[in-house]
């Protein structure tokens, strides 16, 4: 880590962003916030293009002017520069494990949900109502795996403290709730949610608490 | 490592089994092959959903019986358990690199093109053509945003040999041949694939050289 505060280049509501703001808080990992106004799309400007060519937040740049960008990817290196409270088991087994529940998350949800699809299937022809009920049948899907892939008898997800796992349900967890999702069936999830709320990293990195919140 | 053989549950067609299989032949993992038939939606009977509540390929199970699931969870696990040859470098802003390439696939292309989501837009009315041309547009915004990510002056990816970002390629560009999308403005892309797929660890994950294929 260099002595220069890092740009982390966010959308207040982004859930990507969210969970790197959590995790960065967690570890005590200090940044400047560079909002990105995605309803402007200034995720497709040359010059936002120039710091991540995938057209999306968050990004960061590093003190010696190096950017790293996918949320994933930035919450590993977090884990191996500030390795202080760790959001990885040490176990290779159980690291994947919670990886694997993280991963349901950053893969099998997120992805199909994000606002370039709903942007596209209006284009396509199809309604705001259509587009919520993408929304919401991939998100009980997940859920529903994901809850089947953590512990049932811990206080967060896998164990006493939260870990990758967790920053990356909360942030889907208020998308879920942004858009309307049922969520009677998963007082596990909801419940580990309130625990992580009441933590400050957590409640620091919510979308609400940022600055450029609308 | 047990000394009991490990199982894959994958198929052959299935990018993320691709990925798995690519890895493991890199390291002189040894694994026996379980083949589940997405085409007949074995990914969705209820033993199946035992091994994986994700109802998806792959998943692995260990020796002492843990089953490990999501490819991006396998492939660190594996990197971990079997260091050698690498597929991520030892520093952690190059890790974060090469992992930002592949979650590059991992994220923005490979999901939302996959099975359950064409699917579900033939079940919404649209296409065979319709899905296509879903598919060439994701692949090809994907594969400009990777290809500004990686070096563009090694034999690889990001080096000497392949790495994670290679690994989550191969099988996309596979995919991308499948579906017929135009690959002239990917020369890069294909030049690695071309010098990956004379690899034979990359040779024998193919799909066209699994027991399953039909």
């Amino acid at each position: 880590m260099t002595g220069l505060t890092m740009q982390l280049y966010s959308h207040w509501r982004s859930t990507t962003s969210y969970r790197v703001r959590i995790a960065f808080n967690l570890k005590g990992i200090a940044f400047d916030t560079v909002p990105i106004d995605l309803g402007k799309g200034e995720q497709r400007v040359p010059t936002y293009l120039e710091v991540n060519p995938g057209a999306g937040v968050p990004a960061l740049r590093l003190g010696d002017g190096t950017i790293l960008t996918q949320s994933m990817a930035i919450l590993e290196w977090a884990e191996e520069v500030a390795p202080k409270p760790a959001i990885l088991p040490q176990d290779p087994e159980r690291r994947a494990l919670v990886r694997a529940a993280a991963f349901g998350i950053a893969t099998d949800v997120h992805p199909v949900n994000n606002l370039r699809v709903i942007g596209k299937l209006n284009r396509m022809g199809h309604s705001q109502e259509e587009g919520l009920a993408w929304m919401h049948d991939w998100m009980a899907i997940g859920f529903h795996a994901f809850a089947r892939l953590i512990r049932d008898d811990t206080p967060f997800c896998f164990g006493e403290s939260p870990s990758l796992a967790d920053i990356c349900l909360i942030p889907q967890l208020y998308n879920a709730h942004r858009w309307g999702v049922d969520l009677t069936a998963f007082a596990r999830l909801t419940d580990i949610e309130a625990r992580c709320l009441d933590l400050p990293a957590f409640a620091d990195a919510h979308p609400e608490n940022q600055a450029d919140a609308a």
